[in-house]
This record gives structure tokens, C-alpha cells and sequence, in this order.
């Protein structure tokens, strides 16, 4: 049976504004009388999230290896996908996530340099020819984002995961893997500017729906 | 650079003794000038064994889905071959591991259903070609093997894991996948009959170690 929901993803680097974003969007869906079930990777569900403990965990005497990192991904998103997006998808809800196989892409190819056809393998292994319908990328320049990180980490007291303890490189590197995936598929990517004010983010936020998810309605 | 040590597995389904004879399989070794690496899978590392506590959880609330069962323990197995096992092999120490990729294609595979094809795939990703120079298989009737374990588990009153959970029919089909791994290689493989009394079963496998081991030192 084909999947009767949509779904889509929410991209981006850590302090872009996804968590913000993505209230936004179950909003404009909600409003229009969608059920949306909002989700999150790596995690979603119990198993699932303390695959992502083990993954955010800072090394300390052990450092993780990037294949070990790359196959506990997908671990996780081979459950998250077999016990609730598929099953939300399935009754006709819409599935909102925060981060999907695109972030693998990003950080495991971008950021740590594992190849794209490395990646694209275990794609294919767990996911088949399994897509979101619609992929929103919140892009800002790396000073930026990681100045909004370190305000969030300061106002919450917060310590920094093993991602967001990465450098600069790094992120540089995540976005422009992100980019470089967007511009390879602009049928399923939107790419929104988030460097601008909060309020002028979410009116690009609303005409991109408007525009592309509006005609799914 | 060719790894200069050897790297041993013991593998067998639960109840047939792994335990007891991997240490007369040790003593061998030692008492012959080796320096042996003991480990076990999944885990053998910090990182590892965490993940092998997560595949050992039993399902409460939420089933682990097949795929991710099996992505957890190549997770696991890539960052003990990483961080143990060739590093270990590299220095010329030999490497005696508690079971390794033949369990997967065991359980995950006669066990769960997954086919052979799938798990290859997986072993390739993560191993390329790198296999055991020796798989030392115990071996005997489901019946009896559930009787030693459900003795042991009396004897320490410990909890049957997730796997340990599992009925005759699951065992049977570990048991009959084992016996075919080791069928089609023979070179890599020796099959131990462990139904009879310990002593015959060490002598037995004294008599392997022997034949299939003494003319490597």
C-alpha cells in the first residue's frame, strides 16, 4: 500500500532555528486540518532515542568510530521509520521530522568525510527508495548559527552534545554538504535564508508552504 | 600492513559452553607462549557494550525492528574490530573473540529470517574481507542446550535477555544456520561435538587446537 500522508523533513546545523521553524510548521499544517505528527531524528521513539544517547555522549576514554557512528544512525532511523513514520504515513497523518537521511548526508559525509556513496549504500539497505515529500533547509552562514548556539547553551546552562562540540570546519563543511544535496534535488528541497529575523524567516517559511505544500491540500 | 596476529572465534548458541571451553582455548594458547586478547560480541569495548545493552533489553513497550537490530550489532562490530581487535592483531597479540559475524548470520539470519544476501551485504560494508582464521563451532541438540541454560539461569537467578527469550524453533533454526556456515568452510571452521562430558569435549578440542592451530606456531 502507498504511503497516503506526506512527509516532510526540516534540515539545517545546530542553531539555525529548526526547533523554533518547526513549530511554524506544524502550525500552517494544523490550521489547514492536517494531523501531524511531529518527530525527530536521531530518536522518535524509546528505542530510538537511546540509540541517539549513544550517539551524542561525548567521548571520553573512547572515541567512536565513523562507521560505528554512521550504522547507529541508521540503526535508529530503521526503527523510527518501521514503528512510526511509516505507521503515521499509512493512516493518512503527515509526518513532520526534524532531521532525516539529508543530516547523514551533512555531518557523516560533509562533516566527518565519509563518502556520499558509502552513505547512499546503507540508504538503499534500509530505506529502499523510501523519500520525503518535501525537505525545508534552514541555511544561515556557520558564525552566525554558532552564535545563536552558544546564547542557547549560555541561557540554559546546557553542555554541548558530541556534535556540538565540532569546530568551525566542520559546520562550514555540514553546510555546504546541505546545500550541495538541496541543489541536487530542488524538486524536493526548499532552501529557506534563516539569517533574517525571526518574523521575516517564518513569512518565507509560510509562502514556501503556500506554494509547495498548499497544492497537496 | 597484514595483521601478524591470529584472530580465533569460538561460536556455538546458548547453553553449549562457549564460556568454559574459550578458557581452556585460552590456556591453550597462553601455555604456548601467545599473547591472547579474550572479547566477546557484541561489545568487547565501552562503546560496544553499550549497544550490546541495548540489543539484549528485552521488548517491553516496543519491539526492536529486525533491520535495527541488525544494524546495531554491525554498529558494535565496527567499533570492536576499530578499537580491539586489529589494533590487537597489528601488535601481534591473537585475538579470541566470543562469537563474531558467523552469530549474525545465525541468529539475525536463520533466527530472525533475514536473508543471507542482506547480511553478506552488511559484512562487506563493514569488514570488506576481513574474516577469522579459525571458527571453532560448538555444537549440539537444541533440547540439551536449553536444559544447561535454564540450569544456569537457576543456578544465578539471573533474567533470560532478549534473546535468551526466544523459543526451541528459533534455536533450531541458529543451530541448523550454524552447521550450514561452517559446512560451506571448511577450511575456516572446525565443529566440536559438545553434547559429550566436559573433559571429552576439552579433549576434543585440545585435539583441534592441535591440528588446526599447532602448525601456525
Amino acid at each position: 500500500m502507498q504511503p497516503r500522508g506526506r512527509f516532510i523533513t526540516l534540515e539545517g546545523s545546530e542553531g539555525v532555528g529548526k526547533s523554533t521553524n518547526i513549530e511554524a510548521v506544524a502550525q500552517w499544517l494544523s490550521s489547514r486540518g492536517v494531523e501531524v505528527v511531529r518527530t525527530r531524528e536521531p530518536g522518535g521513539t524509546q528505542r530510538a532515542e537511546a540509540i541517539r544517547e549513544l550517539l551524542l555522549t561525548p567521548d571520553s576514554d573512547e572515541t567512536l568510530c565513523v562507521d560505528a557512528e554512521l550504522l547507529l544512525i541508521f540503526a535508529a532511523r530503521a526503527q523510527h521509520v518501521a514503528q512510526k513514520i511509516l505507521p503515521a504515513l499509512q493512516r493518512g497523518a503527515w509526518v513532520l521530522c526534524d532531521r532525516f537521511t539529508d543530516a547523514t548526508f551533512a555531518y557523516q559525509g560533509g562533516g566527518r568525510g565519509i563518502s556520499s556513496e558509502r552513505i547512499a549504500e546503507l540508504e538503499r539497505f534500509v530505506l529502499g527508495d523510501f523519500q520525503p515529500d518535501l525537505t525545508l533547509l534552514l541555511d544561515m552562514p556557520v558564525a552566525a548559527a554558532q552564535q545563536r548556539l552558544q546564547g542557547r547553551l549560555a541561557a540554559s546552562g546546557g553542555e554541548r552534545d558530541r556534535f556540538e562540540r565540532e569546530r568551525g570546519a566542520f559546520f562550514e563543511a555540514v553546510r555546504q554538504a546541505y546545500l550541495a544535496r538541496a541543489e541536487a534535488a530542488p524538486g524536493r528541497f526548499a532552501v529557506i535564508d534563516a539569517a533574517a529575523p525571526l518574523a521575516t524567516v517564518q513569512a518565507r517559511l509560510a509562502d514556501c508552504l503556500d506554494q509547495r505544500v498548499g497544492p497537496w491540500l
